[in-house]
């Protein structure tokens, strides 16, 4: 298992209103085993890269069935030299710390 | 004021461990007058476009003191129909409602 | 001046074909004086970073003219170790040199 | 087949001079059955879905192995409407036409 934190965007093209579709998109990637923290601009996962890469492609090809069109976009963030997770993340640019 | 969603990635390149940078730039973004979100993979911004393109280019340029490179990424959501804040996109998103 | 390399790209929310739009932006940006480079997936542009800021944000605002909703995307890459052009960066990668 | 038209960015943290692991990629994607067109910001692929998805997963853990932390961007555009190509978006986008 290779442990990384990506975040996906999906932009369903067609539509002006996409909430519906990010809502599918994170019960897709809620089925996998991974950390899913939805912000207001993505959705940040954490866990084994190919089950991010499994998630991010079925949450792609979902929501294709509901428009012509779907840009997305997949970040991955890997390290080897320590463990990666939203939580050692979040903490190592706490402000005032 | 055109308010504006926005998503700041800033990549120091040379460095693997870019938490102080990242600090750095929420430093900055909080001199604005901008909601400052950071999440595992970027900080989300709220605020007046004009405001956003400042604070971006400040943070950029901050973080080129330290290091012999930077390469940093904009995204900016605005729409017209409706008012667009990170409280309302969260909203629309939570699975379940 | 501080010249860049940047890349842009701008998504109108509500259309499946969005060349119209594309085409719209490439004729801004070449008002400013940067090398304009179209690929399939964005615009690379070149030249001084205010320049780019302001082509960048005149392109997104125009297109929202057309649609309710815009998410655009700005890539800056910027060094200070070399002079940093589209010629050097594509040399630099050549494949079998 | 799904064919789609792709963007990878490929980041080595760690690393101020990228073009050798960027030539690294650019090999890597070429073992594959896909259009590969460099730009001065990414590599635009053209070929089917999966395909793209393990070159991209190839080429990112190929450059683990040289630094200890990766950073890498993937973009996939998919559409059902109407054939999805490097040439045709090329095509569509040429100002003047």
């Amino acid at each position: 298992m290779r442990k990384v934190v990506a975040e996906v965007k999906i932009i369903p093209m067609g539509e002006v209103s996409v909430s519906k579709y990010i809502k599918r998109a994170i019960e897709i990637f809620k089925k996998y085993n991974l950390k899913v923290s939805p912000s207001a601009m993505g959705t940040v996962l954490e866990g084994d890269i190919d089950e991010i890469l499994k998630a991010y492609k079925e949450a792609h090809t979902e929501i294709l069935n509901y428009v012509d069109r779907v840009v997305s976009f997949l970040e991955i963030d890997e390290r080897r030299d320590k463990e990666n997770t939203i939580e050692r993340k979040l903490k190592a640019i706490q402000v005032g710390d």
